[in-house]
C-alpha cells in the first residue's frame, strides 16, 4: 500500500480547517503523500479572497453571497459570538507562537500536499477555478478521490 | 485485504447524507464491497416516511415527532433559513442534473450497498425494523460494524 | 499492519463522546490496540471537574470558563433545548440499561484504550495535564498521532 494520506474537507469552519491543515502538515513532513480534497462547504476555504457576488445566475450569485469564503472568512464551529470567540483564538494562537490558517495553507503546499476540488458541488455553486486560489492542483471527481482513498493508509473526512 | 469500504453515517443532516451517498455509490461503482451504517442521527436518513409520532412511550414519542425524519425532511447542517438554504440547494442540484436524495438511496441499492443500523441507538428511540425504509439490509451490533471497518480500505465518519 | 484504531476526537459534544467511546470500546473489545487522541474542543471530555476559571491569562480563563467541560457537562450537537433533549436521552438510556458517559470512560481505560491529548490546542488553551481527568496516558504533538494512524486499520475523525 502506498504511504499516503487523504483528507475530504467538507466543512468550512475555521477551527476544523485549522485541524486539517495541520495534520496534512504534520502527515507531509512523516513523508507522506497527501491529497486534500476540498467538497461542498469546505470549497469556502480555498476561494480567493475576490467580490461579494460570484458564480452565474441569481442562485448562484446568492450561496456565494452568504458564504464569501476565503481563508480569512471563515468562522469557528462554536462559541463564534459575533466574532469574539475567533478573534480570541487567533490571538491565542499569536500569543504561542501557532501560525495562521494562511500560512499553514502556503506551508502545505511547499512540502507538497496536493489541494484537489470535488467537481459537482464546484459547478452546482457555479464557480470555476478562476474562482480558487492558485494553490489549487485540479479539479476531480468522486470516482478519482475514491482511488486515492482506497490507495490511502490514513482517510478522514473532516 | 478485502476492497471493502464502511461509511458510519451519524448525522441526519440533507448535505452530509449527500455526500455519504455520493461517496458510497463511486465506491460501489468502483467494484468496492460498501456498507453504510446509520446510528444515532443518521437513522433518520432511513426512516420510512411514516407518522407524526412513533416509539413506544412518552420519550420515544417526542424524540421521533422531533425528529420525524425520512429523506425528503432532512435540513442543511448550514445556511437553514427556514428551509430556503435547502430549496436553494435542491433547485441548484435539478439546475445542473445532480439526482435528488431519495434517487440517490436507490441507485445505491441498486449497486449492492448494503444498508446496516446499529441496534442501541435504534432500540434507545423506540423503533424497530418497521419503522425504517424497505432498502435496510440488517439492524448490527457495534461489535459487527468494527469487525467490517478492520476490513475495509475506507473508513469514514460522516 | 497493526491491529489498531486510532479515534481522532475533535468535539465535545455529548452525543458524539457517546458514539467516540462505544466504537473504542468495541474495538479493545476485539483485541484491537485503541488510541483515543484527544484535540481542540475533544479535550472538553477529558477536563477535570474542577473550578469555574481555569488556565493563565484572561483569554485563557475566559475560553475555559465559556468550555467549562468534564464529562458531565457536555451538550448534545442537536436538539439541546436547554438542557430538554441532553435530559431526555440520558433518560432513555436509562430506561434500556445503557452505561452513563463517566462508566464508558471508566470501561475503555480499563480494557487498555489509550487516552491522548495532542499538545497544542491544549496549551492553546492554558491547560496542562492537571487539568485533566487521571485516565489520560500522554501529551502528544501531531506527528505522533499521524505515526499512530498510518499504522491503524481504522481512522476516524470524530
Amino acid at each position: 500500500m502506498a504511504n499516503k494520506a487523504t483528507l475530504l474537507v467538507f466543512n468550512n469552519e475555521f477551527d476544523r480547517a485549522f485541524a486539517a491543515f495541520r495534520i496534512a502538515i504534520a502527515a507531509a513532513h512523516s513523508k507522506m503523500e497527501v491529497m486534500m480534497v476540498f467538497t461542498l462547504w469546505g470549497i469556502d476555504i480555498v476561494k480567493k479572497d475576490g467580490p461579494l457576488f460570484r458564480g452565474k445566475g441569481f442562485k448562484s450569485r446568492m450561496m456565494n453571497f452568504m458564504n464569501r469564503g476565503g481563508a480569512k472568512r471563515l468562522k469557528l464551529s462554536r462559541m463564534h459570538m459575533g466574532g469574539m470567540g475567533k478573534w480570541m483564538m487567533e490571538k491565542m494562537m499569536k500569543d504561542k507562537n501557532i501560525q495562521p490558517l494562511s500560512q499553514l495553507i502556503a506551508d502545505a503546499k511547499k512540502l507538497g500536499v496536493k489541494f484537489l476540488i470535488c467537481d459537482v458541488p464546484l459547478e452546482m455553486m457555479g464557480l470555476t477555478k478562476d474562482d480558487l486560489i492558485d494553490e489549487v492542483d485540479n479539479i476531480v471527481n468522486v470516482e478519482t478521490y475514491i482511488q486515492h482513498m482506497a490507495d490511502s493508509q490514513i482517510n478522514l473526512f473532516v
